[in-house]
């Protein structure tokens, strides 16, 4: 039963961030998805290029030109941000999946992105889109900064016990392909990608400086501004499935704890997130195959005395659409959960 | 909006084709799931075996004990036909997705399935569950003998020409590995089936007779009692993926026919059925995967004239629960869509 | 032991056919590559650009330079035949991996390939470079044209039958995405190609006319020039695995046979093949993996009296690199599997 | 050409590293295969039962019978010492693949593998099969215990640098389907295990006590017996690919080092080890698919200082078969790369 009916629109519905949001606009039970744009297939219909889609009525555009109630933003960084700059002038609310609005230091931005940025006044007022740590900043935010799929999985991770390690980080991820995108590489095409492994951007990759961020804020907020800075080494790899994040992360606890008080810490810290699930096994990503959830096994290895938490998630889901779209519910004043209720699909 | 609150029972949950019709049950809006049965795991909780389907509070029982107002059977045949009998005399109503009640001929039942038929007083009386063709018998039917995923692909994409063609008719069929169910065997041992395809069952697969039976009577109904019999070739394969059945069928016009001709031909013969779709273009089954949805694509060979008809759906859901889930629709009186609705997901 | 030291070069090796080339002449005992080119990377030392080759010193050129005994071309249609001919000039023995010299008939080339022939004088010289049915040619050959994947899978599943089949044939194969080769595509996207099956080239493969000429011929050397024309329909699919191919051809027997008869009379024809295996279950393409082996399993449907012929091959070996390096043995007066006796790879 | 005619055994060859010794002994010019023994399948040529083998006329026994000069344990542990024993009692060279004779500690042994050690006394005697760390004492072996696939992985990517960092190590490994073996579990079942990644053993892999073994042996050998105890957590895992591990090793160096200084001492230290290979970028697992090669990267994270090393290797070649191949060589005099020298295949 439709109860409210919001009209939203999708900048750049044709990457795979675009088509999950669209994917779940489409059935969401209180808005309605008046627009879509695209970079390419304009003039298009969306079940021409989608036919997964089926039979939406809705053509690509170049631009949004009705009056909406709330925009995705899908687009690429910097062009993100340009759009966006011109929604919030129109006092569109908006919702960007790119990084444009994630780090609040300008400096930093240009720095890994190395662009100039194009809309610096917006950074004070955007909210991290993270909604299991900013619920009620979101609940009124204008312009939210969705993370995307490798800082959710190792922010959710380490959050409860930021304060309880020292600040030496290790955080290894493994994802499946999808997040890279829908543009072509040697890298994601299927002959290369297929039978393969490998770990990429050990220079230093672009969402390492969002945890930083986002630890660090949770570090000093709990422990003071004084608190070492963190020293956290993040190394992706590429692992030959489509969809799924799964992130181990090391740290040594500061003192003694049990894997029981441990895991208890994290129930607590997760009591009211109904997204998150602490699990008794190490978790799988097929667990969470098309669902909003993410799951985390938290343990300490008894004989080092090292901690580890192990999350995961489907990135195109919490780490991308539905993630931005738990977001427009807090927003919209919309019940947590609304359109995002559905069960993983296994297997 | 739950308008409904019938309670229905899932037996033997824990291979795959109760794994799906709890994941869509469990969200469905008109009924509740008040009880499962399994063959193994019992005394446990349902989300301890299968972790996917969250804080579900179901025990895992060995048989139903309360009144339900349906059950589904997810057993095995001649385990099927036992439990099915049971249910019938106690006047519940049962989707059994078995073959035991989909031959109608116990003769043939027994040749092909080797065990002496455990109820076969029920045969007549029992339904064909392909809504496609049977929707009004499905809804007074008490007993629905829901076909599986290749009789349903096959017969779906022949049932519009069954009385323009030859008798003489191949179906190749592709499949992903979940379609051998969640029992081990070295065949379905990933480093086996990974980078792997071959042909199997080549003296004749179980599911044959089904097809032939199902497709005779539409061609006799069309084409009187004495239309020549059809002489069907139907060879599976199995392909490297979990989900998705692609039948690519061929055979010869009586009479010339162009490619638009033949496309209107289905998009007619289909235009009442909310889950089939023409395609414009040759389908993929990625477009249909966690769907309920069947793709048809049919058209002429220009070289040979030959009828190449290729369809395709995800086993687990249009190819076992979702279709039973729409005979159930159809049974209690909802809309034929209801609970089945999801978009397809992609990539 | 190095008994030959013949020179030979490879023409762009960078595609996935001239890299499968490069894999298997570099620890070939009779030749040694002196000469690889590549239509990118030019100036780049071969390890650099496939690490995988290890540690050769090759620097990948523009051209070829010093005398070479032997080429293969891995060049795309038309530009093959354009440098073929330079070669073929300077008395180069040549074997193209193209299409440009396999059909005898410029008409029907440029047709399905829409270009003008750089080079018709050499077609009539040339040979079809499948050494099950042309040893003798191939040995005193200048020139061969070395079939595909498609072809060779499909002509050695039939031949042997051609003759004693009605001319109505069905081949529906089922390939893995590293037949498509090494360009970027969004149809070999890993995450659309992953956990996807399709159907493509409905409206006729380029290959088809390659398996039609070469069928014909054999059917007229039995059967006289005046027997039936073929109704070959081919119907490629894409399977997600990067390398193997599949055939399931069907045709319908002129007089009844058994399946042990049709065994035998395989047996038979492929008694001097040495990579040629009449296998006694229905052929894997996991044990044709990295080897130069095809497999072909022959059978009789007894309900339907229909033929069925399965064969699988590895698409970059027997279908490409392996195939023109035992038509190169045969030229160069080595044993025919010098170089190509590696056992597949299994799992 | 065949220069030597040692007889060898395989013990155990229906196993996927009974399987692969066979594919490369079959082909190997310094040694037959003259007799197989299977825990199944005794009685059928091995043909029969592993049809990629070719036609090979050795039939499974259930013991050796005949002299050999050398054979392979291919068996699980603890039936492995059984039979071992016999053979070395026999004196007959053993390379036995299983953990039996790896760890110099029984006592270690048996808290691991639960199980009480069938012939400790040979423990002494025994080598660690890692010719890159034991070349001499491999040479001189009558036992030769050869590692597996992650201790490989591990110890070759800690080995250079073990004296230079601090006790504190994780290895996060990511391995392949292949590496559980041929038995059936849910685990490896296809469904489940495509499209899915997770963590195992968190409470200590079997592997773990031999890593700790060999990298404090060559600690102490560097830094006197005194060292600190080596802290290392080892965390496997599961992704979807039947063959490869690639593993992340994370650590401090005790003195500040350049990536191209740590770089330098890996080259020097592998100088004369002719399968391992110091990458100029983060290998990938297929660049050695199918060889025996094991690539290794190592690097500095600058932000932290801290040292991350990459390993890949195939775990059925380098990580098994291909590594007691190796051994082999060494024993019976021949040049350490015989039979060994194939190509990785890629794509």
């Amino acid at each position: 039963m439709r109860v409210l009916n919001m009209n939203v629109a999708i900048l750049n519905v044709t990457g795979y961030a675009g088509v999950e949001l669209a994917r779940l606009l489409l059935r969401h039970p209180g808005v309605q998805v008046t627009e879509v744009t695209g970079r390419s297939a304009v003039g298009l219909r969306l079940s021409e290029v989608l036919p997964h889609l089926g039979t939406s009525d809705l053509v690509i555009q170049t631009e949004i030109e009705g009056p909406v109630d709330l925009a995705f933003s899908a687009l690429p960084h910097k062009a993100a941000a340009e759009s966006v700059a011109e929604l919030v002038n129109a006092e569109v609310k908006v919702i960007d999946l790119s990084a444009d609005f994630r780090l609040k230091d300008v400096v930093v931005y240009e720095q890994w992105y190395e662009v100039a940025h194009p809309a610096p006044h917006l950074l004070a007022g955007s909210v991290y889109g993270l909604p299991e740590l900013y619920k009620e900043e979101i609940k009124k935010a204008h312009l939210v900064a969705s993370p995307g799929c490798y800082p959710t999985s190792v922010i959710l991770a380490l959050a409860p016990v930021i304060n309880l390690i020292t600040p030496d980080i290790i955080a290894d991820a493994k994802s499946g392909l999808s997040g890279a995108g829908r543009s072509l590489s040697l890298t994601t095409h299927y002959s290369e990608a297929n039978e393969n492994c490998q770990a990429y951007a050990l220079k230093g990759h672009r969402h390492l400086p969002e945890m930083i961020q986002e630890l660090t804020k949770l570090r000093q907020q709990k422990m003071g501004p004084s608190s070492p800075a963190l020293a956290l080494t993040f190394i992706p790899h590429l692992v030959p499935m489509t969809r799924g994040i799964l992130s181990t992360c090391y740290a040594h606890l500061e003192k003694d704890c049990s894997p029981a008080e441990i895991r208890r810490l994290y129930q607590d810290f997760y009591a009211e997130a109904p997204f998150v699930m602490i699990t008794d096994e190490p978790p799988q990503t097929k667990h969470t195959w098309g669902s909003n959830r993410c799951l985390i096994y938290p343990t300490v290895d008894e004989r080092t005395g090292r901690l580890i938490v192990i999350s995961c998630l489907d990135n195109l889901v919490k780490g991308a659409a539905g993630q931005a779209i738990q977001s427009m519910n807090l927003m919209l004043g919309l019940a947590e959960q609304t359109g995002l209720d559905s069960l993983p699909i296994y297997p």
